[in-house]
Formats: C-alpha cells, sequence, structure tokens
C-alpha cells in the first residue's frame, strides 16, 4: 500500500486539476475523505473538486461548506481523477464519462469489492474507513493537519466504524482519532451534526417497526416487518428502512433476525442477518436472492402474513 | 491529582485487604473500574475483594468472573476500602458500615458531586471515566496490562462515553484506548456484551415511547411519555426508561425535550433536556424539583393529560 500511496502523491504532486468522486448516496465516509483531502489539496495550491451528482445529504452539510459541485456535464476535465470510497463506476453512473475524461485515474477505497481498473488502485479491505487511507496520504503529502481536515477525517471513522464500536476498530484508529482530537477535532460536535438530525418520522418509523418485533426458536430469532401504509402515512422512503434489522438483531439471546418491508399487497423483501454463526445465504439463493452468510436477502411475492411464516420456517433451520 | 494517586498508590502497597465499593445499580464504569483495579491488586498479591450490595448486571457478567461477593454483614475489615466510582456512602446505603470500618478509606471517582470524606480522596471531574483514573492509578503502580484488565478498562470508557461520542472525551482517552487495544482489548467484544443484551420488553418499551413524541413550539420542543400500565404491561421497572429523553432530545430541530414518566394515576414524574443553550432549572426549581441548566426534573401531582399542558407551557418559555 506504501507505495501505491507514494505513487497518487507523485500524480497529485503533478497534477494541477483533481476531481474527487465520492459514490451516489454520499455516507459519513464518503464526504468525510473527500472533504479532507479536497481540503488538503488546495493547501497545496492545487485545484481540487468534490464532484457529486446530487446534494450533500443533511447531515454532512457542516462538512461541505459549498466545497461540491454538481456540473459535471460541463466542467472542463481534470489532470487527474479520484473515485473516493468506491472503486466501480457503477457508483458514481452519471459522473462516470467525466471520471475517465481525465489524464490519470485513481482509486482510494476499503471495499473488497472495488475492482482495479485505475491507472492508481487504492483498496485496502484491512482500513476502517477510507478516511483512513486519506490520512495516510495527506500525511505522505506532508501537508499539515488542522481543524476542519480532522474533523472531516473524524467523520468518516465515526460513521464507518459505527462509533468505534464495530470489529473493523484497530489500535491504530484509535490513535488517529486521538491525533485529530489534538488538533482541535471535537468528538461531540461530530457526532451532534451526524447522528442527532433524525427526522421526527424517521424515529417513529424505527419505533413501529421495533414494536412488531417478534422472539421465536425460544428467543433464538427475531423477526419485524414495516408496512407499505406506515411508509406512506409518516411521508418515508424505503431507505429510512436502513438498519431497522440490527434493532432486531441485538436484542438479548438473538441469533438470526428477519426484517420483511412491504414494497406491495404481494411483494415482499426480506432481510436476514446472523449475530454469530449461522448461514443466511442459503435461504436467500432458494428464493433467488443473494447476500453472503452473514446478511443475505430476497423477494418473496406473497401477502405479508404469509411471507412472514415462511420466513420464520426457514430461519430455524439455520439454528 | 498526580500527588493523590501517588498517595492511594503508598496505601496500596501498606495493605493487604484491600475492598473495593463501586456504587449501588453499577454501571459500566463501576464495574468496569472495580474490575480492572481487583485484578491489578491480585498481580500485586493483594487480597482484594470487591464488595456489592446486588447482583452484578447481566451485561457487566463477562467483567465480573465471580470476582465480586454480597457477604458484607459478615466479611471481616479491610485495611483499605476504595469507593468506586462515587464519593458518597449513600452510594453504598448498606455497606456503609463494612466500608468505614477499614483502617484506611479512599474514594477513586469523577463525579463533580462526590465528597471529600476520605482519607485519600480522588475526585478528578475532568476524567470522562472512574476507569480513566484506574488506568493511572494502574501506571503508577507498575502493574502490566492484560487483556482482561484492558477489557474492563475499555468498557468503563466505551460506557460513560457514549461510545466515544459525548464531549467529555479527550484526545487522551483516545490514547488510552489505542493502548488497550494494543494490549489485546477486543472493542466489539464488549460492545456487544454490554449493549447487545437488552431484553425485549426494554426494546418496546423505548419504542412506545418514541412513538409518543409530540413536537411543539415550530419543533423546538418535544415532549415524550410513558404510561404505567405500559410499565405493568411489559413488566418493565421505572429504571427501564432511563435514556428515553435522549430520543426526543436527539430528533432533528429539538432544543429542548420533556419525558414524563407516569408514577400513579395523578403523580407524574418529569425530566427535561437542553441540547445547547436553556436553563431548565429554573422550571424544576418553580414546581419543587432540582437538577441543573442542561438536565432538571420535578414531580407533578396531576394526571398525564393535565401535566403535559403544563411542561409543554413552561418549556417554551425557556427558549
Amino acid at each position: 500500500m506504501k507505495e501505491k500511496i507514494k505513487a497518487l502523491k507523485k500524480a497529485i504532486l503533478d497534477s494541477e486539476k483533481i476531481y474527487l468522486f465520492p459514490h451516489v448516496n454520499p455516507d459519513g465516509d464518503a464526504m468525510g475523505a473527500s472533504v479532507a483531502l479536497y481540503l488538503a489539496l488546495r493547501k497545496l495550491g492545487k485545484k481540487p473538486e468534490i464532484i457529486l451528482e446530487e446534494n450533500s445529504p443533511a447531515n454532512f452539510k457542516f462538512l461541505d461548506k459549498d466545497y461540491s459541485r454538481m456540473d459535471y456535464d460541463s466542467i472542463e476535465s481534470a489532470d487527474l481523477s479520484i473515485a473516493i470510497d468506491n472503486g466501480d463506476p457503477n457508483r458514481f453512473p452519471e459522473r462516470k464519462e467525466l471520471f475517465f475524461k481525465a489524464a490519470v485515474t485513481a482509486c482510494l477505497d476499503h471495499h473488497r469489492t472495488s475492482k482495479d481498473i485505475f491507472d492508481i488502485s487504492i483498496i485496502v479491505p484491512s482500513a476502517a474507513a477510507t478516511g483512513e487511507l486519506v490520512y495516510e496520504l495527506i500525511k505522505e503529502l506532508e501537508v499539515e493537519l488542522d481543524v476542519e481536515i480532522a474533523e472531516a477525517i473524524y467523520t468518516a471513522i465515526l460513521t464507518d466504524t459505527g462509533c468505534f464500536c464495530y470489529s473493523n476498530v484497530t489500535s491504530h484508529i484509535h490513535g488517529i482519532a486521538a491525533e485529530l482530537m489534538e488538533v482541535g477535532a471535537r468528538n461531540n460536535y461530530v457526532y451532534r451534526m451526524v447522528y442527532e438530525t433524525q427526522p421526527l418520522y424517521k424515529v417513529k418509523l424505527r419505533s413501529m417497526a421495533a414494536e412488531s418485533i417478534e422472539l421465536f426458536a425460544d428467543g433464538k430469532c427475531a423477526i419485524c416487518h414495516v408496512k407499505k401504509r406506515w411508509l406512506d402515512e409518516l411521508g418515508a422512503q424505503k431507505g429510512d428502512t436502513d438498519g431497522i434489522i440490527e434493532i432486531a438483531r441485538s436484542v438479548a439471546g438473538v441469533k438470526l433476525a428477519a426484517f420483511l418491508r412491504e414494497e406491495d399487497d404481494e411483494q415482499i423483501k426480506v432481510s436476514m442477518r446472523v449475530s454469530d454463526e449461522g448461514n443466511v445465504a442459503q435461504i436467500a439463493e432458494k428464493y433467488g436472492g443473494g447476500g453472503h452468510k452473514k446478511a443475505a436477502g430476497f423477494t418473496l411475492m406473497l401477502p405479508l402474513n404469509e411471507a412472514m411464516e415462511l420466513v420464520k420456517k426457514e430461519l430455524v433451520t439455520c439454528l
């Protein structure tokens, strides 16, 4: 990795116009890593741009102080394009053409699924966040950290480690966090900006789903659901159900959890999660879905109550 | 503080039987700090005991591997008693007599309200957790950290910093966390043991309260409640409502939040929290309650709906 970071450093030093491409529907890592690198490149006297194909999400506006632009159709091509927190052109579909017009292309990412199709592909699955890689790159570039850069990297790390609680956290990550706070990053400010911006309808949707949790198989399995009517009544989107399955999975004693989202009267999207052992991918495959051992899903063309009965029967086979 | 830690070190080295007294209803900091110090004292060849007046909470049993005892009525007195994560005999009421029978008494705590009534009072409000003070003490004692001690301190820090998200986190805390993980502490294991052990009835109680959230004053205030009937139906205790007010306070745009718990038909316990500015202590005082600017409470002898109307009227005066 060290060698590739050095190669990217050289490409940066040789370039003037450097465009950063976070993935669509950018999360805290994509936004934090992009803003941190953007600010570092400005300090180096470069002309960086963050290119988006949608507005910055509301809870990351505190980072993106008008640093991003969406005129990817008309902007002139870059000397260097860098895909941030993704390594797959399908994750920046509208911006693909502009991306590949650049003289040199690169990728900074930590997703195992990313593709080695760039002039410089830095794909490090062991990194907790792309923000960690941006930190290493900024060190290599010898740009001094400031509060704004530090808070952008802190955001990337905080969000991609689930507030330092996921198993991707290392001693090194806490060491970086210590340095970022030394520079002035305000951990609680970042937390409040990112997480205390949940609209009420989202809190209520999660609560309604949590109230639907039903335990079975001696409390080892949990199932919960969201009805289409609830989304309609609350004005919520499908994406607002993200993470609901984790509420069910985290109930004491639960090994396997399933979440059913009613897409239509007889169309149910099923997600499954495993706490420790067990393989839910085999259930997903049986019904034409996909995923991996610990997290998989599929779609059933059944009414909600019938889908629930079927999923309950299948889940117990994984115990 | 350094001098006091040195004094406690001397008292420890001069003692054989050393009893640790975490506060009643012990939380992660009280249990983690106690277990870490207990293990370090054993490594020093001392005879430590953790004295409790109730069983260890289920989610801290992974730390307390039969290290605690409850026979405070019959056990012989100690050479040194240390109050852990509290500095007030009212927080270990049943064990008070045993505590003060010791030749020397001490206190290791970070609560501003603790009392300087011990032979050695180490009360450091700037510490994020008592676990941080135990870490410093163990360093001073020159006891080598091992995985078990490291995970106990990690638990203390994780729980008292809200997973590194509260404003009490410092660069130093992340530095300690880095060292603990270097020694082998498993952050995700600790997280799962502590937090993924919520019984279903607690998840449902929180959800029911969240569903009751009502915004007013242009969304700047939030109010929610728990009915006595809900507690009865779920088999929940009053203590299970801890933290519910934070759900209301964290809704996007909310500056002031109130939580009402129905104790009886005409007895309502009111809690209030402030996000940034505002002083809810003045409301609490007006109704015979107490607290501080950002968190205060009182009791009303009114039916729930009347109490809600009154609290709503009072809250808007703080905006």
